[in-house]
């Protein structure tokens, strides 16, 4: 894969923030903790923190792929892709989410990212902007958790900003 | 924009199918209908009646484009769109929905579909393949529409066949 690729499917399996911001009704306050969470753990890229947030069955769908079925998959998916890009950092990422909707144990919000991913190696930084959409599950332990996600490419000025 | 992305745009706003296939769960009967008529309406690239398939408050996420809020806009987008492709139409669109969850008035879905769009002029037929993810909102009447939706291109093998 191409590195733009790989930096997109980077951003879409862990995804970041300036800061979360949640349009959020009155009891999605757990949505709104999910949302900082994979901010935090994006913004480190740290793997292990981003697939405590996915459902065993979870589905990732990403573009140009076949759906990647379940956390283990997802997992090792990720893993090749930040094997790919040793000394890469993230030195933004803007992530704005809205029309969170809540019906039960289940939820869905679609979101707005903006990414600045720095090279080590002196690449030029890579600057990207997308959208997702997230079908959200509650655990049995009441933390939401990722159960499918989607992503495509987003026009600058329709991304999320600081 | 080109004619790759005009097509693929009109098959994320008209999803059609070759034949609906759902996974459905007991009380999911009114989503594979909403699917058989996405199918129908698809094929026959009748705007109306995909649009009667929205909720006014519809949000379609588009690959390089803003979201798209509102089933007004989303006609509009519909009607440019097709305007630029007089004498096409559908050869073959095969669509298969996947994890039907309901929740009260709330489902999601995801769906694979193959598209070939026969040109009048000439042209060499399209023949694309994408994912779609769905949140779906029971109306008052009882039907199931389209809340937001989003696409992106998906592999051939990953795709749904007949």
């Amino acid at each position: 894969m191409s590195r733009p690729v790989l930096l997109i499917l980077l951003l879409v399996l862990s995804p970041v923030a300036g800061r979360a911001q949640t349009n959020a009704p009155s009891d999605s306050s757990g949505i709104a903790r999910l949302n900082d969470s994979l901010v935090a753990a994006t913004r480190a890229m740290d793997n292990e923190a981003t697939l405590r947030l996915w459902e065993d069955d979870g589905i990732s769908l990403l573009p140009g792929m076949a759906p990647i079925m379940g956390r283990k998959s997802i997992g090792a998916f990720m893993y090749r892709v930040t094997g790919t890009l040793p000394g890469a950092h993230v030195e933004r990422f803007d992530f704005a989410c809205h029309n969170i909707t809540v019906s039960g144990d289940w939820a869905s919000e679609w979101c707005t990212e903006h990414q600045i991913i720095h090279f080590a190696n002196g690449t030029p930084s890579f600057d990207g902007w997308g959208k997702l959409l997230f079908i959200l599950h509650r655990s049995a332990g009441g933390s939401w958790r990722i159960r499918t996600e989607m992503w495509n490419q987003a026009m600058p000025e329709s991304a999320g900003r600081e």
